[in-house]
């Protein structure tokens, strides 16, 4: 896991704070926030806050009392230990895109299968940079939808280790995640005691949550699972057009629904979450890797830090490009910089996000790690002692010479810098040979590869039956019929395409 | 000119500042620098510096002395007021790419020449993104070489109006550039008052300063021009492959090139340079947009204000790819980003660096122009106020609305947002029909469209015809043909190839 031992980028006064601070009080207090579940209102109405017909407004005093109940940090537990996971404080961790209907691989565009997933779990099983394979890397749409999640978590289990995400998407979905979560860990008492999987859920902005997605949140909170509350804001769409007002909304939504999860169990371990953009004002369509959106990352970690709570930074390795070009390049990498100056605890959408989130794209996928690599060296504390001044190479070397063949280079040439997978520095004439190949291209051979050397985890036999009886037992009872998930005990399904 | 404002990105604790303090001390003072001319060495010498045969030792304190006689701050003069610039200080200035001997435009590569370079100084001009054409944005390879720098500076002179780069190859090119600056402002009185140019020198790390660059240092300080003193360090080749140890061998030459300018002209105006990045220990080829280059960034610009010089970072927008794809995007925003929050007061090769510096590309500079648009808007200060709140747009759309037509919305859509020039936020349908095309494809025909739009600056008829005049007589003195530079006088030339 990586820890952000860096500065914090810190750009709103204590002025502009607290203006943002007497924004969402009003927001709460004065217009509330909508909840489209009686169990949910009745928690509310219990608590003492204002209930009429599905809206609650709210004492903002109560909503930062509700928060502080929550863990300020702690800690996850995977299938493997070395994948154990520490949310918050310093801490940083990453998951690949979530969600997206369509892949991209090799240039060719078209809707994602459960194929595709589970090579998407394979590449994060095999990346370090990717603590979490999150859930739904892509949308799985050759599977039935009713029993799509028991496809989706028995793919995520037979394939990786790492602490996952349950399917959020209705309260049966949940219920399903929540006791796959009993099966692999030995039972209820055991995942409440140190949580083993998340819930992404996202609020319908503006000031509203849906009957679904309280569903959801309700189940996972009850049985001490981790719930990010992530407002989804495209300013001009679910937001004003002004950063300062996105802010105050987005923390009005935060903490009305982290509110509510400490009323269903005290003490529930939650994420902020946040995922801040703009829109295009000609075309109406999402932007990615703005300023305003990297503006809203580094403002919303100050806010988290504020309110005492992880937090999760939208995104990730944003961009709106159809294709892994150079916009695509620059976008993500501006994403990602300012969730790391920021100072994000927990960044989804970190690996594969194409074509503002419609596409989960694998050549993007190999780029997106490279850059995780490469700023998860960049921003590591730089030590300078007196062995790294290397006065002996300049003794030895002297004025007008060069470091190529000098001890010291000798001895430290292998680990001394970064070594790109995916970059070339290769002159024109070796690069010309090579048939030119762009970073996209090269990409495609890198995932192409990584999948031929993939070896799934160990699992315990007793616990795979009784997963795989689970699965075929609820997907009967949803009405679908069982599917084969093409994933032989301990050998790897098939890989490329 | 932009005004960084934000925090400054500090990596390097006091105690590693303190190191690389005592890494440089002990550079200078026991192995020395080589100066390969008999002035330096004389002004040296009689500053009462140990001097053995070309090799300079000296006193630390001494150095700190000399840098210390440097304005931390000064401005320059540009033919157009609106141009003048500020260097040090918070201030940042941005030029394109300097120097490569090659050119892409449209996917071919080639050999530059004079009309390549007239196109890049067209660009510029019409970049108010870019503060300064520097000088050979690209070699003009079809011009004789003991007269190119005549073609030169009268192509950035009849194209543009910004402060420009002198030429620094010899000390005839630099007196040649001193007196057209005279002639172009009026008297060497009047350049002497206020600066007119750069020159930008290369130290010849390690440790060196050959004749070439001396000679040239010493003419346009003598004249009170801006000399940037540039290490350009390959950790690898012309460093130790350790960034303390580059840290500290840049620091010594570039204080004591300063102390030698400073011996020249008590109070000229110097500028710390530095270029700082990583050789690939596997090719020996050198990388750009890596983290060890960044971490550079951050530290120099740490070590320039507790010098007290402004500051030239390296770089720019960096990157080794030799095309304009993903890999050309994110290195050179890494490159580019870093150089903002280290807090570099002026950032050459800014604009159209490719393939490690050996091409000036036409689609890349259009991609970079993009880059600082939108850094220039994602680092500015962030003004949370009241209004900002938009208070009035949420009690109008309420819970579960969207804010596409609100009041708020309509009153502010046109200027709410960074409006990219570059990135495409086309639907995948809407793109697909319009060839699937690329950043670097759609950057193509940005630049094209722009020289179709261009109009040269004004100058005086008669400044214009003595400025003719010198080069002709110059040109002819040096033995070469004068040439036709095909600008018409206040006609733009053939603009797109």
């Amino acid at each position: 896991m990586f820890r952000n031992q860096m500065p914090r980028f810190e750009v709103l006064s204590e002025g502009a704070l607290e203006t943002v601070d007497r924004g969402w009080r009003r927001l709460v207090s004065e217009i509330g926030v909508q909840f489209d579940h009686p169990r949910a209102l009745d928690l509310f109405r219990a608590a003492g806050c204002e209930v009429e017909d599905t809206l609650v407004r709210f004492d903002p005093d109560f909503l930062v009392e509700q928060a502080a109940k929550a863990p300020r940090e702690f800690d996850m537990r995977a299938r493997n230990s070395e994948h154990d996971l520490h949310i918050g404080g310093d801490s940083m961790i990453f998951a690949p895109t979530q969600g997206p209907p369509f892949v991209r691989m090799g240039g060719t565009r078209r809707d994602a299968t459960l194929a595709d997933l589970q090579r998407f779990i394979m590449l994060t099983q095999m990346s370090p940079e990717l603590d979490t394979p999150g859930g739904g890397i892509c949308e799985p749409n050759d599977t039935a939808l009713d029993s799509r999640h028991l496809a989706m978590n028995m793919s995520l289990i037979l394939l990786c280790d790492k602490v996952f995400e349950g399917v959020p998407m209705s309260e049966v979905a949940a219920a399903d995640s929540v006791r796959m979560g009993e099966i692999l860990f030995g039972g209820r008492e055991a995942i409440e005691e140190r949580p083993v999987m998340f819930a992404n859920v996202n609020v319908n902005s503006p000031l509203r949550y849906d009957v679904r997605m309280l569903e959801a949140m309700l189940e996972f909170s009850a049985a001490n699972q981790v719930v990010m509350v992530t407002p989804f804001l495209l300013m001009g769409a679910m937001a004003p057009v002004s950063i300062g007002a996105a802010l105050a909304q987005q923390t009005a939504e935060v903490l009305a629904g982290v509110a509510l999860l400490q009323l269903v169990r005290p003490g529930a371990p939650v994420v902020m979450g946040s995922f801040l953009s703009s829109t295009d004002m000609k075309s109406g369509a999402p932007a990615f890797g703005t300023p305003e959106s990297a503006i809203g990352l580094y403002a919303s970690g100050q806010i988290a830090r504020r309110i005492g709570l992880p937090w999760r930074a939208g995104g990730g390795t944003l961009t709106a490009s159809p294709a892994v070009d150079a916009q695509a390049g620059y976008e993500a990498l501006n994403t990602l910089m300012s969730a790391f100056l920021a100072g994000a605890n927990v960044v989804w959408q970190s690996a594969g996000w194409l074509e503002g989130g419609l596409v989960a794209c694998f050549e993007k996928f190999m780029m997106d790690v490279e850059l995780l690599k490469l700023l998860r060296v960049q921003l590591a504390p730089t030590v300078i002692d007196e062995d790294a001044l290397a006065f002996g190479a300049h003794k030895e070397v002297g004025p007008g010479g060069h470091f190529f063949g000098c001890e010291h280079t000798l001895a430290h040439f292998r680990d001394c810098f970064y070594r790109p997978f995916l970059a070339t520095t290769d002159n024109f004439d070796r690069w010309s040979g090579k048939g030119s190949p762009t970073a996209a291209v090269r990409a495609e051979g890198l995932w192409r590869e990584a999948l031929e050397r993939y070896e799934p985890p160990p699992l315990d036999d007793g616990v795979r039956e009784e997963l795989l009886e689970f699965v075929e037992r609820r997907t009967r009872e949803l009405g679908d019929d069982p599917i084969d998930l093409g994933i032989p005990p301990q050998a790897p399904p098939a890989a490329a395409a």
